[in-house]
Order: C-alpha cells, then structure tokens, then sequence
C-alpha cells in the first residue's frame, strides 16, 4: 500500500556507555521509513534537509525504495543537527545541542503523486504541521501520530485538533498520563481516546506496550535487548514497523493490530542493537519474522490444563 | 501437597485515596497462606502473633483450611502493627507506624508435624531466620522466598547464604537492580540467578512480571485494574497464588513455573481491588479461571500468517 511519511530528516550526535558517534543519519521521518519499507510499502517522505545532507544518504533512503519527491532540499541552510549523551542506564538522556537549521521553518508541502497515500504516519513535528499534512490527503484509511511532552505543554490546544483526526496516537506512558492528567494508565487511556483516536498505544520501553481499542486491551511485551547500544530512534522505528505492517496487510482488526504492535517491537528492537539506524540497513524477511515468532515464546501463556 | 508457610502476621492501618481502615488483618504470612489455600493445599503456617490478636481473625484463617499448630501466641505483648498511607499514584507509600511488638523476637520453630512439608514459602523476614526455617525442613521440593531492600543494604552477607538454599526467589525490579548492582534487568536477572536460585521472578508492579528459568525467560502482563483500591499485600498474594499452583500440580517444569506466575497474578489483581485481605475471604474456582483465562487473552499474540 501507498504510505506517506512526515517528520524530521536529521543528522545525530551520539553518546552513548558502549561508544561515540559525531554525526550519523536521523530525524524521525528516516526512521519510521526505513522500518516501514521493510513490509514491501510505496513509501513516500516528506521533510527538509539542507545543502549539507549528504549524497551517501540520499542513495541509503532510495535503496531501501523510499520515495524522495517530497523530500525539500533547502539549500539556504544546514540539515536538523541534534546532538545527545546517554546515560549508564539508558533510559536517560541530555541534549547537549540542538540546531533546527532548515528544520525551524520547515512547511510540508506534498507533491502531488503523494496526495492519494492511503496510510500516513505523522511523526513528531508541531501539531499545526501535522493537520496541515492531512489538509494536503484525501481520503487516507488511516492515520497515526506522535507527539511529545513538549507539544502537550507547549501547545495542547494544537494537539487536541490534530487528535480529533487520527486513528492511532502512539505515545509513551510519560506523555500519556501528562495528557490525560491522569496517574492510571488504564484510566488515561480512557481520558485520551475520547479526545479523538479510536485506538491508543502506549509504548513502555523495556515494559512493553499496550494497545487499546474498542472494549479490548493487549498488552505486548519487551524484547529482552541485553546489549541496548544506543536507543536513539527506537520509538520512530516502532512506529515504521506498526504503520508498515497495517499498510502492507491492510487489514485495520483489533487482531491484526496486535501483529502490528508486535511487528513494530521488532523493529525497535533491532534498532537498539547498533547505532543509530545503522541495525536497519541490512535486516532480512527471515530475522524479521524469526523475532516475531520470539515475541510469542517470550509471553505465551499456557492453558491451566494439565497435560 | 503440603505448605509450609513463613512470615509476619499483623494488623495494618490503611490509608489510600479510597479510604481508610484502622486496623485489618495483614502481614506476608497471612496473605500467602490465604492465597495458596485455593489451590487445595495443605498450609501450614508459621508465624507469632501477640495477646490482642482477635479470635474471629484465627476463625478466618482456620475456615481457608490453614494449620495454625505453628502460630505462637505470645501472651508478652501485642500483635507487629504497620500503618501506612499510599499516594495518590498507589504507588508509593509513606509509613507512618511500625511497631514490631512480640514479632522483634520472633523464633521460628516447627511443629514436628510441619517438618516433612514439600513445598516452602519464605515470606519476607530477616534471612537469618529465613535460614533457620530451612534447617529444620527435612527434604523440601521447593523453596520460594521474598526479600526486600531492607535486607539488600543491612544483611547483604546472610541474605546471600539464604540465597544458595532456595530454589525460587522473589522480588521486585528496584530491589533485583539493587541486589545486582546492575540497570538492564535481564543482566541483573543472570547476576542474581548466579547467587544461588535456579529461578527468579522479577515484579514490574503495573507492567507485569518476567520468570528466569534456564535459557529462557516469560513476560508476564499485569491485569489491567482501573480502580486499584488497596495494595496492601498484593506482593505476598502474588507469592501464595504461585507457590499454591505449584504445590498443588507438583510440576515444576518451566511450562508450569509460567502458569504458576499467572495464577500468582491473578490472586495479586483480586487483593488489590478492596481492602486487605478482603477480597481474598470469599473468591471461588470460577472467578480464579476466568481471571486466568483474562490473563491469556490480554496478551495473546496471534501467527503473522494472515486468514
């Protein structure tokens, strides 16, 4: 299926207990399209990079068969630089620096080729952005969004429109009980699919995720990563692997979204494997689904029946 | 088959956001007993209480089928009291009161009746009397304990002896990170195994549990309770709903260690839904299966192959 990509196309630097990288590919857009490609998607992105972004990757988005029309090359300016240091136990970060450079007036403008995308993932970029982006489709099957702390603090009038036009919120257990303002998280998932999603995911880093949708809770678990290396990237590649695998079935079941959701736990499992995006350039169908299947060894509950 | 069951019997004053008892019958003892005896076990129960310990509450016990020959009354003083009040988020309490009473010099000694028991439950007490229990069980199956932080940072030396003579232990993730002195749970799970148990169960509290067992590992989900009343003991429940399944089956394969954790979850989400003990007076089978059955559902994960 045809699936339009927004969000940021940035370069990291990256500090994290096992190593150092001063410049590597990022943004949430390349994630979630890496990831997503790998379900055999028409994969268009749409973002900004500047007259720094390097032709090497460039040819990295295009092998994995990312469609690059949408993709504005500013040449008035430097490509989203975002530079952090992590933690001994990872689950903390510092940002040390952060330059929007091209970024900060990013306008997403669609081509026209893209305008009939009938899946969207919408990644982490200003509210007023992301509805603008479906003004630009028209009649999408589904869409999904992130958000951030910031945008719930910075502009929760924003988000709460945007909400009203979304599928799927997925965001973490944090920004969760922000935006409900409630400490449950069974409870907030209550609060924040009335705001608009019919369905909600809340994704718990090494607790797992849970799904909501109508009357029905599935809760996934974490792929126990014993060697997390660096998890910059982990929660965009979660998205690409969800939206990736709803786009090439496209099938929208409550049952199908649990795949979904474990699909896309492959993915960011993998992804905190290597550096940055580096575990997704050359993964295969077979580790792929050898995952999944890991997955459900990892929490499969027998029946209480004796044998 | 037969239980023996360890720990504190006490009365507890309960504040949560819910409401407020001044007194209810409490302690690690109490609720593992209560909990393990609807997996039809023969419990036995070892513990002290003082002169104020209430007759109607030796009924309650007696009337779950609990042998009370190793319950000492100890006519010096009065009953261990604790009284608490939880936050808002339930998951975090102040203490406002312990008085320890006649259970400062609690001694464990069995009854010669009890020193055949299969199956062991040490409930969280001081590791040295931990220790002394097991001297005087002949040959046991199967050993469980609990711990706590307490002990991890005033007893490290004698909880690591008590450690090498227990088959399962018990605990909760900041306790298992602090007892690692490791972040990455999974690393601190095969850090804490070499200490001695061949298996461990780490709690998550509202995401669920993760079983060790020999080159595998299960993710258990925690049920979804949206009003979480009480949760006073849900950690001793936990134990007894496991340890009651495995007396009671006599398997203690890993396929059966995963069920164990399930009903050992269920009988946590049931105490947590009204005061104390409470909820754990007047459950049935029907209710325990359909809860387990929840359980499954919850976090079913279906074949990739598409119908």
């Amino acid at each position: 299926m045809s699936l339009l990509v927004v969000g940021s196309v940035a370069y990291d630097g990256i500090e994290t207990p096992f190593g150092k990288r001063d410049r590597i590919l990022g943004g949430s857009a390349t994630y979630i399209s890496v990831a997503s490609s790998y379900f055999d998607n028409q994969v268009r992105l749409v973002g900004v990079v500047g007259h720094d972004f390097a032709d090497e990757d460039i040819e990295f988005l295009k092998s994995k068969r990312v469609d690059l029309e949408g993709l504005q090359i500013d040449r008035s300016g430097k490509t989203f630089f975002w530079q952090g240091r992590y933690h001994y136990d990872l689950n903390n970060r510092d940002t040390l620096d952060t330059q929007l450079n091209v970024f900060e007036h990013f306008d997403p403008v669609l081509p026209e080729s893209y305008r009939g995308s009938r899946y969207v993932a919408l990644g982490n970029i200003e509210p007023g952005l992301q509805g603008k982006v479906l003004d630009q489709v028209s009649d999408a099957d589904f869409v999904v969004m992130d958000t951030m702390n910031f945008w719930i603090e910075g502009n929760l009038e924003g988000l709460k429109k945007t909400l009203k036009r979304v599928n799927l919120l997925v965001i973490n257990d944090s920004e969760a009980r922000e935006l409900a303002d409630e400490p449950n998280l069974i409870k907030a998932a209550g609060i924040i699919r009335e705001m608009g999603p019919e369905a909600l995911i809340i994704k718990k880093g090494e607790h797992g995720a849970l799904l909501f949708t109508d009357g029905e809770i599935f809760s996934a678990p974490a792929y126990p990563v014993v060697d997390i290396f660096d998890p910059t990237g982990a929660g965009d590649s979660f998205l690409g692997g969800l939206i990736g695998w709803l786009a090439y079935t496209d099938d929208l079941s409550p049952l199908n979204m649990r795949r979904a959701v474990i699909f896309g736990s492959v993915m960011a499992s993998f992804c905190v494997e290597e550096f940055g995006p580096d575990r997704l350039r050359s993964l295969n169908e077979q580790q792929i689904y050898d995952r999944y299947r890991a997955f459900r060894e990892l929490s499969e509950i027998p029946s209480p029946e004796l044998a």
